[in-house]
């Protein structure tokens, strides 16, 4: 941590924030240049913020210098992770693809989508059964009912499955039917949430905040591998910026910062940032060029019939044409698809 | 609701639409410009979302005219709702001051805050057992035992009381301790909390998310009154933008654009905010010229020695001279302080 | 400056980082953590940039401790800038208004405009003659006729004047006709401008870009300040955020955290950073109540009659009410206006 | 365009509103829902902002439907433009590659860039004479004598050249020397500078402003091209967002939205966006994937030693493995390279 002085802190100023710093355990380097002093500490990055050193007239900026993140980093893991969910391992050299509605509505609906995405070589279906939507007047998922229909129908096209969760007690009827859960957008900082998934054992998708900077989102992931469980998978959705000709800006460059950062496989769901089927194909093709190691892909077998979000939703026809796409992309990226 | 047709859409196309538009009960009326096609649709402002008409070939967008909220609209209230929180009135003629420190941390700040605040004007006593952090390493709170001094503390100097919830079982407890439930800036959109406290009795202060929209925080206040809660006060805490000078950028037009669309009351927390102490008195001074209905400040007996955002913390003498200076502007604007 | 070292760097990478720092001048202290490097630098703010020890391997990052401002920063100048157009003193115990139609029309109107707000009170006129419009088919302003225009009614009415230049050639003919130049907020980064009004000889009304840090805002007034012209003021007028319920988000803790860095006056823009002439009045007030020394309003005779900007301006009736309530609260600021 | 009225709009409000509407020849169709007038109104869109309509009392909101840009629309020419810059043909089947150092240095410096971009397979030499720097104490570029050696290095390289021009002097002299002129983010909203790129007769690389929406970015465009030059050739370089991990956030939905709205081409620039030499190959390689017609990519011989950028540059044999990946993805695209 470096204390940057102000340029009229006296003596006994900097004296106070050399005794905290020393109470707590800090060993002291002090930088006089001609306008300012600084003061280089060395000692517990876990406890600075605890320090109050901010407040201590004299003192102008505190700057961390080491990341808040541990678990997560690669510095304690050189190889990336690789996650597995059931036969797919995701942050291997395969692309994985996750594919399926955004809600789960009928059974027709779901063994429709499951073997669509199935023989277009997905191998996670994806459905939600509870969902978070903007007004409480919207259709709000068919909860249990829903999970059952996703778990059959990813039996049936022999496909892992994953489904949103958005309280213990979701969380609890999910972890009967599906193989992954999902913690998504808004409640990215949810940590009672991140918490319970995090005591669950069983693999987490953690989707980004829409305006979570990627330092809180590896908190984030800190959060769920803090409590034992490091089979989390990040999942790049779009961040909140002033354009609006897409709902959101997809920001690719997330994948090799993560890459850098974390030992963390990344996805990429390019549905949910652009909120516009015509763009989910360049996009797709796009993270994948950019290093992702699976895509979230929504598909629906009628999507101008879909209960939610079919604007951005790909029909059977249009997936596995992408498909088809980026299976040349990751082969030039030296990978299967 | 209005359709904007492709400029290369053809008649089945369009016929489409008003098909779709017909069965779902609206009324239809063509508007032929010279480059598009324009349809208006007069009908239910809920369904507009599940018509899925964006996917149908040949429209380019659906643009809603109506606001997706109904019961916190100022259209079925003209007059602003005023909330009762023991004997404090929020949203009548008085500024309503909140003001505590930002963790309840042990009995004698607790009282010592309490005592502080209630000499310096303010009537409802802040204080946080349930702290949701950024880092999963960082101090979480007291739970019951905070909970328990925040009430005494309260009841002692005489003050209503306010604690953040953050799950189900935070909430219960609370319920036995506190005035007022607060939902913080990262669960604005966790909607199975604002579901609870829809229907816990109690008056709910829900701070706007940093990155929600004007419109996002209407719709989650919608979820709490639709659950039968109408005493919501919202909480301006600043948004997230590109300019770090400052934590957030408090975004003072929210109150005049909040009063214009909704009947509920407002108010400002210039402390996260800013997340400088040094900026808390201009821009408090500012939410109450720019019309707030009260204030909610951090202030602890010791801010350097706080377990939580010591930086951005009054200590006792500075708020009182905060006040002081508030109410020069309270009575510029015709109230009381 | 500090430079974190990356984990992995060897001896040789940190011995290159040290022999470039003192090849320019450095001085250096070495701090060596559990887990990083870091070389803290003594020497000349301004070469960093020029050194490029981003690019030797091993750096994982530079951090500058000095601001790169000088000659505007509050440490060379402790007490606050008073810039004098004409007879108004900006910056000084007086809040400052100024006041006008966004764009130069004809003779009556800019009469009418210069007569209403000298009634109310404002001192220095507005007026473009020269408008930088986002589309090519917009007006774009009467050029020398508006300056006559401007320049005859600001005399008639006893008040200084100010209009928007946006090259050499309007530079030019604005010195002929008016007491301050504006530069706009599109060409905040515009530098050769910016040098053109540092030799100008006039004061300099330097609006922030609306995605400007406050950082860059005050490099563009250094460039002024750099050619030898000391007169700049400030002015705050709302930045692009994901807000759109207000045309750009009026960021008014800029306010005190300018007057904390740099010693130059700060005015505030509430018709341009909200859009909407029911927000100005609001905004206004809480700018003054925010620190602020002194507004610039748009006010047109007829505003839906105006060419540019109508939906944001006031009338003379509203502004004579404005400036009413604006009195109130400077008073309570200790300030005439 | 739809005009929305207010709730409590009455009918002379209505009236007004429709007089102003067929005074300036628009047809117009009322549309009455439960709690909302609407009115269309057909006419012409260039008229719609000096209509001053939000001025009228009980206008809520103005809606336009048209696109403010016309010559640069997709819907005037369908297939999209090709710009010829020497041999080089952007918009076409073949990827474009430009590159070279960010600024000008010397003849051994520009030679040695181009030789070493022209083997990798680069058609179009960079370099800046004039740079924008955002401190007034910065290197500033070497002007004419860097426009020499620019010419000379790309002469002697069998390449095109494109360098930056800032204002009319800088135009005049680089037409003396280069093929292509660049007009740079931070100028991209000045007007002047557009109008004189539209006059000049040679091809314009116009950068989107770090802050510009795509629309804005379209307009600016639209001026150049309303000036008579249709050769612009659009560039995305990072937009301005919350995330700081980056210097901007690469917005590559961009370039299949650019390509839906308008014919013009379009090319990446991943070293000015990520600010970072580690990101720029995966972000080329992913601007490839998603659509983009070429790259600009910063090379210098020998980065640390750059006056300007050092850290974003690539030296030649990082480039040359760039460009060897690139083919890869750009053959999966079935493009040249």
């Amino acid at each position: 941590m470096v204390v940057v002085m102000d340029l009229s802190a006296g003596e006994e100023q900097v004296d106070a924030v050399q005794r905290r710093l020393e109470e707590n355990g800090f060993e002291i380097h002090c930088i006089r240049g001609v306008k300012r002093l600084v003061i280089g500490a060395v000692g517990d990055r876990q406890i600075i913020s605890s320090l109050g050193l901010e407040t201590i007239p004299g003192v102008m900026k505190v700057i961390p210098i080491m990341k808040p993140y541990k678990l997560v980093s690669r510095e304690i893991r050189e190889e990336g992770s690789v996650v597995r969910v059931k036969n797919a391992l995701i942050g291997g050299s395969n692309l994985v693809s996750i594919a399926g509605p955004c809600a789960v509505e009928n059974p027709e609906q779901m063994h429709s989508a499951a073997q669509a995405v199935s023989r277009a070589g997905a191998t996670i279906l994806r459905g939600g059964a509870f969902k978070p939507r903007t007004s409480p007047y919207s259709f709000q998922g068919l909860e249990l009912e829903g999970l059952k229909m996703l778990a059959e129908a990813a039996e049936a096209a022999n496909l892992a499955s994953v489904t949103e969760v958005i309280d213990q007690a979701s969380l609890e009827m999910s972890l009967e039917y599906v193989d992954m859960v999902q913690v998504g957008a808004r409640n990215m900082q949810n940590y009672q949430l991140l918490r319970l998934v995090g005591r669950c054992g069983r693999p987490v998708l953690l989707k980004r905040g829409f305006s979570a900077t990627i330092e809180e989102w590896l908190m984030a992931a800190e959060y769920i591998v803090s409590e034992g469980n490091e089979n989390v998978v990040l999942c790049e959705r779009g961040i909140r910026t002033f354009e609006n000709a897409t709902r959101n800006t997809l920001d690719l460059s997330a994948i090799p910062v993560v890459k850098s950062l974390a030992h963390l496989p990344v996805i990429v769901d390019p549905s949910h940032a652009t909120g516009d089927r015509r763009l989910v194909t360049p996009m797709a093709r796009a993270a994948v060029a950019a290093g992702a190691d699976g895509l979230l892909i929504e598909v629906h077998p009628d999507p101008k019939r879909a209960l939610c979000d079919g604007p951005q939703s790909l029909d059977p026809d249009e997936y596995a044409a992408l498909m088809e796409e980026l299976r040349l992309i990751a082969a030039a990226m030296g990978r299967a698809a």
